[in-house]
């Protein structure tokens, strides 16, 4: 009984976020932005609602032990919260991803033919902990004409409810209708299970937080998933890759912030390299506490390497960790990112433009990078204005994705009777 | 037994496939081109070959007591197989859609970014009898830099191997790799089940055929999907209809094709409109003999019309039959198109414009026409040049789809050091 209450309860969340999809992809831009100023505004006045409900997930996470670094991210405070409504803003200040006009032609015959971009309808948004999504996801899927049901992690049930309940407050002076940010307010899976299957009141699915959590959702979802985030990246180190630029990019992709996707988890070091500048490197790792897993010859070499066996190969660390695999040459290299590469982010260091490019182009991944860290794969860095999440697939976009990605296209045919 | 050994062929095959598709990205332009050439040369000088296991599958055909229009789809001629050549041509004639920056850009520090075009990679078809879409469908892969895995109908079976034969001796002395086309020579199902899942070596399947084939693969595979073709496509004619646009647009819509996706199989009619045109309508759908299955208005007044269910409603006929619905006002339309449409083609035919703009922008459709056969639905009537298949999906490529397509993106990044 329970299980069919909450299917229905959801369906209709669906139902209704669809009917609000309609009148929201009828809004002017200016209309859509004014509501998000509206939305900021709420977030700032109302700060402490969502202080006093983050409370509640925060004792709730205490007494089930949840590890610091969670319980980091779970936390909010009046200046994050500040940040938030600071996100809505810029989101507001960005063009409007819908209503413009790709192309346009004329058949032989006078039938005008326009391809326009439109909103894809209704987001199902499935998240883990972090409270931000709430917001940031929010903003970017109204930004874009669409209307989003949010499904976050149980953990943060309380903070999403009281952010959600601001927004939708804010809303309902707004030309933006309130059912357009549907909460999924129940903790039970089942909830989760009944997103997956809903094509006809769902048009995409968009799965935010672990590889076990994506996983779930490309494994079992018939709705089409937008599939982000897991980030097992390499950085080559080829034969004439300077030492200087090498040491400075490899600890830049593992320690600036190694929980992230686009931090790197495995070095592929050439070795003729590896020769020439394996105490440059033992003291680059040692200095940065970075703690290695290596194949049979990096644990030759390098001073407490742990042998590294294929869960090393192809997981993310998300930690100081990092698996180090030795080549004899770049098609080495490349095979093995073929075969442990989650197609994310890949760096080749190299002062040979030629291999470079050979890398790039063989390399199958959404962002190739010569000379340079891999964690510039960020819709921040690359100045998108926002980012919905990285896109580790082919279909529809890859990469960071910004705005563009929550739209799609209709032909638009203006005749006076023209048949075939 | 025989079950493994399958397994283990086609994943044999799309291992080559994927190989085969490294060496294809690197090709340029004109050895792709010239391949093709190739490909049709051998396609008309072999044709005898072809006609001869043609042959084998018309008379398994006439022995399963196949239906008089499957007959004619799986037939080859030699005219059939030269417009195939011909085919091959046109495609080769196109741009090639890989390799095109779609932009480019420096950030603050420096780092050199380009967003540019790439094969997908290995494009698996599934897809029922027609022979021809053997060749199409291998053309624009490998034009496109793409390597394609074909699982045609067993029916076809033997013609669509000697098609194969063909292109691999012609490729043989061209630049493309034989392994990037790969033909799943066995009938079992359970060949189809193998491609489903092979996300480490399948980019996007393409299932071409009736909707149970579309529907198979939709809800079975894990490996992405582009989703093409099932029309249930409706004309509405407005009160303000022009009666001679909207009959020749309706007889178009209906009886050019009928069993084609973009044909007509719902009419829904304003009933002032048919108030003050009902022997018209009566006469031209007369004319044309269209069988009516109407709604409790539309039986009352049109003669021998049969009452019309949901399965009506809901399916494709694909044949002279038409569905008749009646509506007091354009909301009612919008919101039957909502309920049964397949988001493919939907036509308003009315003289008042904001009606036509407001259907355009409300019905959620690829192709939204305005005093238009919904017929134009179509990549070489939309001149394309060429077509894989109209996707009915909103994510990656939405009505007719060409060349582009069959591409996705790779960012790549050139520093020189550059660090976050």
């Amino acid at each position: 009984m329970a299980i069919a209450k909450v299917h229905v309860n959801v369906e209709e969340q669906a139902k209704k976020a669809k009917k609000a999809a309609r009148q929201l992809s009828l809004l002017t831009s200016e209309e859509k932005d004014e509501a998000l100023m509206d939305m900021a505004e709420a977030l700032e006045n109302e700060y402490q609602s969502i202080l006093n409900a983050n409370e509640s997930d925060l004792q709730a996470g205490i007494a089930k032990g949840y590890e610091a670094a969670f319980m980091d991210r779970l936390k909010l405070t009046k200046e994050r919260i500040q940040d938030f409504a600071e996100g809505l803003r810029d989101v507001a200040k960005l063009n409007d991803p819908t209503g413009r006009i790709v192309s346009s032609w004329a058949l032989d015959n006078g039938l005008q033919v326009e391809k326009v971009t439109v909103p894809l309808g209704v987001i199902g948004m499935i998240y883990e902990a972090r409270p931000n999504v709430t917001v940031d996801a929010t903003g970017l899927a109204l930004k874009s004409g669409n209307s989003i049901i949010l499904k976050g992690g149980s953990s943060a049930i309380h903070s999403n409810k009281a952010i959600v309940e601001v927004i939708h407050a804010a809303l309902s002076s707004t030309k933006i209708p309130e059912d357009a940010v549907q909460f999924i307010s129940t903790t039970d899976r089942e909830a989760t299970q009944q997103l997956f299957t809903m094509k006809e009141h769902i048009d995409v699915l968009i799965p935010r937080g672990g590889a076990s959590l994506i996983n779930s959702v490309v494994q079992n979802a018939t709705v089409p998933v937008l599939e982000t985030g897991v980030g097992n990246c390499h950085i080559y180190i080829d034969k004439d890759a300077d030492p200087v630029k090498a040491m400075k990019i490899l600890v830049n992709a593992k320690t600036d912030r190694p929980a992230v996707c686009n931090a790197a988890e495995t070095v592929i070091v050439h070795k003729e390299w590896l020769n020439s500048h394996l105490s440059l490197l033992i003291d680059t790792l040692n200095e940065h506490q970075i703690a290695v897993h290596g194949d049979r010859t990096a644990v030759a070499l390098i001073p407490n390497a742990l042998p590294a066996g294929e869960e090393d190969w192809s997981s993310e660390y998300l930690s100081l960790d990092l698996a180090v695999k030795t080549v004899g040459n770049m098609e080495e290299a490349i095979d093995h990112i073929d075969q442990y590469g989650t197609k994310h982010s890949e760096a080749i260091i190299t002062e040979n433009k030629e291999n470079a490019e050979t890398f790039m182009n063989l390399v199958d991944a959404s962002a190739l990078y010569h000379n340079a860290s891999t964690r510039f794969t960020d819709g921040g860095a690359l100045g998108f204005g926002a980012e919905i999440g990285i896109s580790t697939q082919k279909l529809h976009a890859r990469g960071p994705m910004g705005l563009p990605a929550l739209t799609t296209v209709k032909f638009k045919m203006r005749g006076n009777g023209q048949v075939r």
